[in-house]
């Protein structure tokens, strides 16, 4: 049901994460070829990020999934982010997990024109969370590493997605990521936003 | 985070569908062969129904998904129940909608060992809904129709669902039904339950 639009400095831009891998320069150049460079596809929301236009496949035991896009910059560490039907449909376990914070986590085969990967870690579906910066954090009432509570209201199936965690720094830009699950279960649709209900206990 | 767990009375048993098919007699003909009769793999949790062993391949202009069970006795219409997720791999414009509500929903092509179908109509995403016989309904203080919001307190995906629909009848057992889409982005296992939170205003 649409209920009564929040006013505008408290609303958060939604954003949706399709699957998506952050490759080390060294499985760029196994994957494509020796010291190669990530063509710009857009830039992302959040300042430097960017889509390339190369994609790959992610192979596991149960399934494959063609078209996966790379983003960049290259990272220190290879990161796998799926959701968990993307976890079903490959057949990997993949634990819920905040961007980065990958030990003990597992890996999957990557496949690219020059060759295949298999990493060995570093596969995840991410936690939901909220970017913002310092000056949203003060609006909001929120702190780095807060967890609160948000209200999707879309055209029937309203959600109120407990267990965001909260990201604060200048670099960011104020949106909330939802995997495509999330988002789905939620009706999310371009251009929606969701809006603060609480803050958890614990605070 | 887990909280407080709600008093057994309270609970709401969760039952997650996968993607699957209600055939009609004429389709299975068409897919297995004249005078078709499904096999009974196991019963489902709604008294009568069962999943049968026979799976078929569903086929939309992006994509193709094997292994979709078929689920039995057969109906007067068929009606093929997928995720948001499944509606983007196969590139078909899914609707939200109660089982049974099938007017104006597009068809896709069903593929059996007997031969291709197209159905015309049928093809929907499952509107969130709980079961219950007239004795819960009076426990949780609801009607058939009603609209309610009910929580999932799942580790590091808490949800809370709103839109959720109340269908009462002597024939149905307690149970909530997700779709996988909104089961994954609730961190929802096998054995959870969800609990009341309100009934809608419009009651």
């Amino acid at each position: 049901m649409k209920h009564i639009e929040p006013p505008d400095r408290l609303k958060i831009p939604v954003a949706v994460s399709a699957r998506h891998v952050h490759p080390s320069q060294a499985t760029l150049d196994r994957l494509f070829g020796p010291g190669y460079v990530l063509a710009h596809r857009h830039e992302l929301s959040q300042p430097g990020q960017f889509a390339a236009v190369e994609t790959v496949t992610l192979v596991g035991p149960a399934g494959r999934i063609d078209g996966v896009r790379l983003l960049g910059p290259p990272r220190g560490c290879d990161q796998v982010e799926i959701s968990r039907t993307d976890a079903v449909r490959l057949g990997v376990p993949a634990p819920l997990r905040l961007s980065g914070e990958l030990q003990d986590t597992p890996g999957l085969e990557l496949q690219g024109p020059a060759g295949s990967v298999p990493i060995n870690h570093g596969l995840i579906v991410a936690k939901r969370h909220v970017h913002m910066r310092p000056a949203d954090a003060q609006r909001f009432d929120v702190a780095h590493g807060d967890v609160i509570s948000v209200l999707i209201d879309s055209a029937g199936r309203d959600v109120a997605f407990g267990d965001v965690v909260v990201r604060v720094s200048p670099e960011f830009r104020l949106e909330m990521h939802l995997d495509t699950d999330e988002a789905n279960a939620a009706g999310v649709q371009a251009g929606d936003t969701a809006r603060l209900l609480r803050r958890h206990a614990g605070r």
